[in-house]
Order: C-alpha cells, then structure tokens, then sequence
C-alpha cells in the first residue's frame, strides 16, 4: 500500500520511510538541556525494539550491525519522548543519557563548533571535557 | 588526502565526510527552546553558504537543487552556532527560526509523538499548531 504524501504528513498511522538501506536518521536530544548529543540511524528493527523497550537502539551502517546504545560502554540512553517528522524519514529522540553519548568520551559527539575564519573554516573545542577514557571503557 | 580517524576526530581542521550523495545531515534545532525544528541535508555549497552568510542552505534530495530556507516562505533560519559531530558526517545548527520551520506550516517537523498501542505504534499530535497556511503561503 503506498501511501499519500497527506496521510504521511498528516494521518496518525506509523508508517517510517526507510532509505535504499532501510533505515531512518534518528537524532538523539539531551531530555534536560535539548542539547544534540548523536545523529545515527534506525531500522525497522531498531525502530520497533527502542519504541518496546524504551532504550535506545540503533543501526551501524559501517558495521552493519543492530545494537543497543551503550552495550559495550554502559552509557545506554532511555527515551523520555520519541517523535516522527513530517515526511517519516526522521525520529527525534528526546533522553535520559547515563554517561556519555559519544564513543570519544564526550557528553554529545557535537564537541566543535564550526568558526568562519577568513577565507577558511576551522574548528574550536566547546563542551569537549571526557566523561571517560575510549581507551579504556572499550578495550575488552 | 585522506584523514585518519584521529585527526577527523581530535583535529581542528574543518573536513566534512560527505556521503555518495555529497551530502552530510544537518539538524536544525530552536537556539531558546532547544526543540529539533527540521532534518534535512548540505552539500558542500549549502555548508559554505551557510558558514559565509550565517542563513541556513539546504540541499533538497527530491528536487535535487539548493536552496536557501525561507527562500518561498521568508521563513528563515539565523545560524546561532554551527557544531560538527565526531566523524564529521554531521552539523547541528542552533536557528533563530522566524516563523515556522515546517512546509505544513507547524514550527517543528516534529508534530507527531511515536506511542506504543499494545502491539502496534501510532502517532498522537503534539505541539501542531500550524503557524501558517501552506495553501496561502507556497500558492504562487
């Protein structure tokens, strides 16, 4: 069944967009200080597992893989809100995050800004402080 | 010239990791409230027009073209900060959004809430107002 542009946009029905490689872009929000703290993917399944559990799970496009935020880490994410674009190839999250959301460390993986600099652009650390060491919350 | 994954990370050099389509996601979020307004994608025109001018650009994948946000609506987005997430295949934009973000005239994409029914999901309206009349406002 395909559905109309008005019913995506505007019906209740739950009917996600999924790209050429079946996933969705999901973006991960602070629930406190609606900061972006990630920007991956989702499949039907990641979909269907975050919506059942209440934890965050995504699709690792270079792994190839399904897994649950904070498997390896212990910095698993719990959904206080998710909500769907308008054209239902989007989900924004809004969570509680334990630890930190980034594989480098970092609260959020948005730890640069983007400075004009001239005729260049380059960036500036802001927010950057580790909440742990990669090197060794992974190695295992 | 191809980076490591250290430097993509660690440095401060100013390399976005553009995806075969040449584009990189861009999440526009409220710089008051915090609320994610919109998902969309650049290319590396959009980037550069938006670093330069501090309006947000946007490649459209439908339409295959660049374009200016508000450019039919006036409803433009004034770039606050601009941040690059770890692999550098991402921005977040923090917009002072005049108007409404969505071309279904609600200020976010965002209108509809994901609820668990049992064994199904549904969508629930949820701040979706519409700030304008997307009849009267893309009518030309």
């Amino acid at each position: 069944m395909v559905s109309s542009a008005h019913d995506i946009e505007e019906g209740l029905a739950f009917t996600p967009k999924f790209d050429a490689e079946g996933l969705v872009t999901a973006v991960a929000t602070d629930a406190k200080s609606g900061d972006v703290l990630m920007v991956a993917h989702m499949n039907d399944e990641a979909l269907r597992k975050t919506i059942a559990s209440g934890e965050a799970w995504y699709f690792s496009r270079s792994r190839k893989a399904l897994w649950r935020k904070g498997e390896s880490s212990g910095h698993t994410q719990r959904v206080v809100e998710m909500r769907m674009d308008c054209d239902q190839d989007a989900v924004w999250i809004r969570v509680e995050q334990t630890g930190a959301a980034c594989h480098t460390g970092r609260r959020s993986c948005f730890y640069r800004k983007v400075d004009p600099d001239g005729g260049g652009t380059r960036l500036s650390f802001v927010d950057a402080d580790r909440l742990f060491d990669p090197e060794t919350v992974y190695r295992k």
